[in-house]
């Protein structure tokens, strides 16, 4: 049994509210392919994002930051070094943290340092099924960013890791599943289309890290991050757009349910 | 005497549908600029875009993926190493792989690293005028990142390089050039508003690459992926947009046409 | 007393007039987050954007581009020996440098690394009012990449930096404010939305280095940069736009403002 989680249930707009009020400081450590992206989706909902991802400043930033996302999606031998050095700092300073394993299992570098940063406590890991799967010891693999299985098939392994690792995981896909290895919370709706443009799920997992920092409850905030892409997501494909337009409209739609929901609290 | 290709020719649309069909996992070696537009480009077509740069991963991703884009828009010392792996094994792995050699010419460490990727049997060279007679041995030269020759002005050492390396050679300006040494395909058309946002031609090399991947017949490949980007050009620059505008259009009208094409050949 | 700088100033259009027509090529040492944002700004007004980033070449291009710009947003170890180097070879080759001190005073690492490019002798220097308070001593900090202080609160210590290093000091706010260490110019006008995308002031940034490239006098040329982007800001802004269609408008306005200059010189 499964409860679910919509933007029609009013502690996600209220959620959405403390976004933009507190306007937390999201540390980001990302890839080249979406950090504008990344960036443009907290900005839309009144968050701060920061990319420091340097040797010299990860730690000290991921100290301060409300907090940090570590995405894997283009690694190179400094990022890594980076990487470490904030989830460390997150974890010693009692900041969020959120890992996005990005393509782990489909090459072995990354699954090694995944594995590795698992250690380091993250809050969330939010991922596709594969990568999912992948990182809770499964043998099943991704293709490329991609995932080849269906979000509902790695909910056992979500479930699995979550446990065995005491955070919450998320797994993306048509339904989005959200665990901490006891309840988990699915996340219907979104669009195709969020398939069709690059940066998608990159963006959610910064979306998570933005509702970690405002909510104590990890599982609620990763399913209300969530349940706020995909509404946007699917405000956004209305009419069904080609996928240009609907990369801008999705920012759109992201800003139009935060000014909401700034108006709903009012 | 040069043949032509346009959209207008039925093998276009077919191989463009091949191209949706067979998603083929395009490993990007590109830069910070053009990153997310080139993966947009490749999405909108469906394809299936995956950027890995860094040294550890490169060599065996290159191996297992479709095709390989080699970008030197933006270089660093890891890019570089990164980049040779991956050239290598997708020669060795029996991957075509792609050559963009940005401002060769105009700066002599990137024209000796491109001399230098030129010996691991690139499947395509596509580049500007001026990139192209540089990589042949011309002295004219570029003025950053655009060219200060015509494409056609290009046409004999774009030829030369072909035979010279056994490769095909593409030449990309008001109208793309595309040979391999014997016979020379010219692709009239596009919009002079493809110059006016940054990354057509670097998205235009991950789209031969796309090509190639599904293709056997490289110099058809390679023209194909131009016809396809100079009709979407054409297409979105119609009623003559602004270039924020025209940039979001390219990628509508890269995804239409990739609709269109699904439904032409169903 | 302050002057005023705005649009309907004659000088201004016809500066960007001379952008268009010069078609500098400016040299952009900028960060993962912005870099594509940025060279579609340039490209808008008909500059010539090429981002150049690595250890080997930075120096060499920054002596041939007609001027160059340093951002820190995203440092690494390679970017920061890159920067060095440009910023030492502009200077050498009297070719025009902007420092863009990005979250200057929020990160010790760079603030140091802000400080020893100051000895470089950059032309301008453009950031918001806390990056600006910082790199004059101010103790006032930032918070991430944003600023906690108003643009006016940072007239003081921009004026006391220009003098101090005898350059143009930019700050950046709801009011532009350049200053040569004597005269101060303000640029009002500009829109909120401005600060709801990410990139603005980094490619203010990199215009201030267009504008450089083609103008003598740099306190001027900054100034005009700002006219220039805070009134494509409020036509961008004409009928509160949501933030994804508010960056896209902002690139077409910065394109019809240059349109508009070429055809006012004609």
């Amino acid at each position: 049994m499964h409860t679910e989680l919509a933007w029609t249930d009013r502690r996600v707009p209220v959620a959405l509210h403390d976004v933009a009020e507190q306007q937390p400081l999201i540390h980001c450590l990302t890839n080249i392919v979406v950090a504008q992206f990344t960036a443009n989706v907290l900005l839309a909902v009144g968050a701060s994002p920061a990319m420091v991802e340097n040797a010299a400043e990860s730690g000290p930033f991921a100290a301060v930051a409300a907090a940090v996302l570590v995405n894997l999606g283009t690694l190179s031998a400094e990022r890594e070094v980076a990487m470490r050095s904030a989830a460390l700092a997150a974890h010693e300073h009692g900041r969020p943290w959120v890992l996005d394993p990005v393509a782990v299992g489909a090459l072995a570098h990354r699954t090694v340092f995944a594995a590795e940063l698992l250690e380091l406590h993250p809050t969330v890991v939010r991922g596709n099924a594969s990568e999912v799967m992948s990182l809770a010891g499964s043998s099943v693999a991704g293709r490329g960013v991609d995932s080849l299985a269906r979000s509902e098939e790695a909910v056992d392994a979500a479930t699995a890791l979550a446990r065995a690792r005491g955070c919450v995981v998320a797994v993306s896909g048509s339904v989005d599943y959200v665990t901490d290895g006891k309840d988990v919370v699915a996340v219907p709706g979104g669009s195709r289309l969020l398939t069709r443009i690059t940066g998608t799920g990159c963006a959610l997992g910064a979306l998570v890290a933005t509702f970690v920092a405002v909510e104590n409850d990890a599982l609620f905030a990763a399913a209300a991050a969530s349940a706020v892409f995909k509404t946007a997501g699917a405000r956004a494909a209305r009419k069904d757009p080609l996928p240009g337009t609907f990369a801008v409209r999705l920012i759109d739609q992201l800003g139009a349910l935060a000014g909401g929901a700034v108006g709903l609290a009012e």
